[in-house]
């Protein structure tokens, strides 16, 4: 019994169109004016028969075989399908939904990319990896690199035809990447030869594609140390005449393949750069800040991969709960006629399968959200909202990538959970869900990284700019909303933690002062708290939409069950800020001042 | 860099011989008047070394290779050196440790097996489920079988040369045994004649030792449906003869061996018993109140399990962050002749650290304490003490179980997370500690499980009285120390705590007297409260011990770092209860009344 999966059409509807309203939206944009909400549904309905029909039948294969290196030419070989998946893939045009007209994209907006990719991850995380870090390369090459670059790269990283990669860690470094050695010497044509071993590189070699074009972080001999002494190169596998054709091989080679806790089915390369032609990508020692353009973008999709992940371990422990009996209902038999209930009456199951449904459909609202405004700040004719959506963006991405990130890991261990010692053997699928899920929390920055760059730099060092105006924006709805009595139950605890979280922004900012060190202790708490304001908002609102729903009669059950979901999720989610506040009352010292301990 | 392993001789001391007195109280016992505390250490010194010098290097291998099985010939081959290790284990005698001199065993304490088993969990823990069953298999024979049955198999199983299982499970029950279907037909000899599948039985078939000892729930054809119609039998790999010379192999046979996330060095059978001829273990259909007997010792044995993983990825986290250089602290650096700090300096990163020790040595201080009671249970001459040894212990043994599991996941995933990306591929050793210290969440029945077991029948089904006795003695020991002035910050929550204790105790009995469901819906968080309670009393005794040693001038570093972990459990780990209150006061039905959502 493998795993099952069918596309969540109807709640992806209900995210944007019943509550975000995306059409609207993105019709103000001038570069979406004639896109409808037909189109997206179309695309998304295109998209979930891929994703099941096309994609999920090689998720478990790819676990169970993972990819070959061989040594004798450096070539690796993805697991038996991913090629054909791959291919039918760029057949469909799927690389190119949301890159740009110019380059032969089809400009679609971000928003229904997010959603397309959530359902890729949910098929086969490990494989929705190739195209997924294309789109990183796209995004930087696009941003930073001289038009002969893009126009050299984006038409085929559009088509599919070449796939990316981002080339950050080294041995030695992995967040700290101004410790990083590769060098990359001038050429006399204007090229660089680089040179220096980086692992960890997912989607580092392959053979689902013709070519692998490298975003490459290296220094240049002149370089200052530390983290202003790195650039940005391109290196393509195979070296491009002037008209793209690929020539002979660049010496980038696959040195070695890492063996995973899972995602075995992309190949995390080690890499060898020896004297590998290059072209630089934005200006000289600036190349970490080109970089964050790729990293940004890369930090929504961990979140979204998780997403993808608490989705389908939601579908698979709903359907076995439902099924397997085991055990009588505490208050008497539910299922007399059959000789056990099932599972899905003991309260403990419930309480499992409700967290990841609350956390799976929240975090699409919080996915499809950050995609609007990722729309917008590209592409708003209006600088204001393209500034302010630029600013929510920046405070909501290290929510995304690891309120999301741990919550899916939470998640798929209790779908896991539900299965029992079933749970625990390949044959059913959910500890492939665990194993790839665990990733999440340690790519593109690991969580406490993010919970840092949240307070330390989104919050604290921005005097809370961004955050006070997200308060207010939330505020604002609560107000709107605050005459409909059956609103209240969500309403209060919302402006009630949206009150504590003002208050402890507040200490935190005296403490940081008199000890920086107060933001490490504090952080990962701090960032839990802002992702149950940002949850309990989401759900609040799912709540009103339904409630306004059932009110002009609407009889679809999606409305009912939202409501249960917001309540189960105040009641059993949000409750978990009582304990990050309450460690945030201690004093600092008890994780410092442990010298004796950790000696 | 595979895993490292450092027998934590000086932590079992300060538990055993500090904090427990562990020596004098047994010396109380008859049987093991003559011990002494040298023996004991000599003990702890010879059983580490086995496990840090012969077994920990097994352990990698187990995991790479898992267990192979012929189908031709129904044999499994264990990992290269499980064999060798196992034959060592035998020629010292580790076997007898625990077992009673008449049967040919040494008869030393539980406590001091509790803590042999721990360092061997530590190194091994798929290795160690083989010996650790023919612990559980030993008992049950012990306590319900014939004299002859005795004589037949406890001397071969405490000198090792044969193992033992515990057949339970088959494919349509787990925690239902009510459900299960083996037949056993009674024979012309008194023997019965097995027939059925079973599924998940650890160690079932091994090429470890000569024969293996299966005790196998079964029906008699006269049986009443439901859980009263189980009977326990013992049916040998080998048939015997009146002596106890193996004869022909009896038709239980190995017909697949499952492919799980983690602990693959074992060997997870599936058995057909096809007219096996086994013998009644105790009386006809009670079978299942003579397998708790086992169960109740393996779930002790089971939170043994995570103990021992979390101190290795505690030992193994520690010396990596020492060693890692990767940013600079946010106060400024620390190593500044190096060209990053080592990662310890974040305080992230200690948080982490400091979590799997307060969880490592607290389950240590709790897995001895039982083992203690385990002693006196059996033998004290005052049945008086006997008889409140069992009821704490029964009161205990769920705590144990889920409490010391649930923190040992979240401790090895923490631990991991210490190492990065590192953590993440198999080279560190960081991840299979994850993937085996997942199970324990599951077997022996799911920590669910164990919740309802602790507040249905432990505590609400015992109206209150091994609790109550429990809160006294915890109370009792907080007025014998009230005068310290530094032990308050430790005995004013933990006094605290307990009377939160017993108003939710209360309000539940309440409640679950008008909803069942309501226990359900309780127990898991319940249990959590339980176990906080449990470890504040374990640590504000452990801290009181320190002060004692500090104030009596010695200077041993352990006694600072004890009350550094202290502090930090009580101000960073105790939290977690603080949202399981809350919950625990919302409404039972934003669990129960989910049906549209769970649709």
């Amino acid at each position: 019994m493998p795993l099952t999966y069918s596309p969540p059409i109807r709640d992806m509807q209900f995210v944007l169109h019943e509550w975000l309203g995306v059409t609207k939206h993105l019709q103000q944009l001038p570069r979406y004016a004639e896109f409808d909400q037909d189109t997206f549904n179309a695309v998304l309905e295109e998209a979930g028969k891929f994703a099941s029909e096309v994609l999920a039948p090689t998720n478990s294969v790819g676990d169970l075989q993972g990819c070959q290196l061989d040594r004798t030419n450096h070539s690796v070989t993805t697991p038996d399908g991913f090629k054909e998946a791959y291919a039918q893939y760029v057949e469909a045009g799927w690389p190119a939904l949301a890159c740009e007209p110019e380059y032969g994209g089809q400009g679609l907006p971000f928003v229904i990319n997010q959603c397309v990719f959530e359902m890729l991850n949910s098929a086969n995380q490990a494989w929705t990896m190739y195209p997924g870090l294309s789109h990183g390369a796209y995004e930087a090459l696009h941003a930073h690199g001289s038009d002969s670059l893009k126009a050299l790269y984006l038409p085929k990283l559009t088509s599919g035809q070449w796939t990316g990669t981002m080339c950050l860690t080294e041995p030695h470094c992995g967040t700290d990447l101004g410790l990083l050695r590769t060098k990359a010497e001038p050429q006399a044509d204007g090229s660089y030869a680089l040179t220096g071993n980086k692992i960890f590189i997912s989607a580092g070699e392959h053979d689902m594609a013709e070519n692998i074009v490298h975003l490459v972080l290296a220094r240049l001999p002149d370089a200052p140390a530390g983290s202003k002494g790195i650039s940005l190169f391109v290196v393509s596998k195979f070296k491009l005449d002037a008209n793209g054709e690929l020539g002979e091989r660049n010496p980038i080679f696959c040195t070695g393949l890492e063996h995973k806790m899972g995602i075995h089915g992309n190949a995390t390369a080690q890499l060898t750069l020896d004297g590998a032609i290059g072209h630089l990508v934005g200006e000289p020692h600036k190349g970490l800040m080109a970089m964050f353009v790729m990293m940004n973008g890369a930090r929504l999709g961990v979140g979204n991969q998780s997403l993808g992940l608490t989705e389908i371990a939601f579908q698979n422990a709903l359907a076995y709960a439902k099924e397997r009996l085991q055990m009588r209902s505490l208050s008497g038999p539910k299922a007399p006629e059959l000789p056990a209930d099932p599972i899905i009456v003991h309260p403990d199951v419930r309480h499992q399968l409700m967290s990841a449904k609350a956390y799976a459909e929240g975090g699409r609202m919080l996915g499809s959200y950050c995609g609007l405004l990722l729309d917008q700040a590209h592409h708003s004719a209006d600088a204001e909202q393209r500034q302010q959506a630029l600013s929510q963006l920046a405070l909501l991405t290290p929510v995304v990538k690891a309120f999301l990130t741990d919550n899916g890991l939470s998640a798929t261990i209790g779908c896991q959970q539900v299965f029992g010692g079933h749970g625990y053997i390949q044959e059913t699928g959910m500890e492939q869900l665990v194993r790839d899920a665990r990733i999440n929390l340690i790519y593109e920055g690991t969580n406490a990284v993010q919970a840092l760059d949240l307070l330390g730099r989104k919050v604290l060092g921005d005097q809370g700019k961004a955050l006070t105006a997200f308060g207010k924006q939330i505020g604002a709805w609560g107000k709107e909303h605050s005459q409909e009595p059956k609103l209240i139950e969500f309403l209060l605890p919302l402006q009630n933690l949206g009150e504590r979280l003002t208050e402890l922004t507040q200490a935190l900012g005296g403490k940081a002062m008199r000890n920086p060190d107060e933001v490490g202790v504090a952080a990962v708490d701090y960032l839990r708290i802002v992702g149950h304001l940002t949850f309990g908002w989401l759900w609040a609102q799912a709540a009103q939409v339904a409630l306004a729903a059932i009110a002009d009669g609407k009889t679809d059950p999606i409305y009912p069950a939202k409501l249960e979901t917001a309540k189960f999720y105040f009641t059993r989610l949000m409750p978990e800020v009582e304990t990050a506040f309450k460690r945030l009352q201690a004093n600092a010292n008890t994780v410092l001042k442990t010298s004796h301990a950790l000696a």
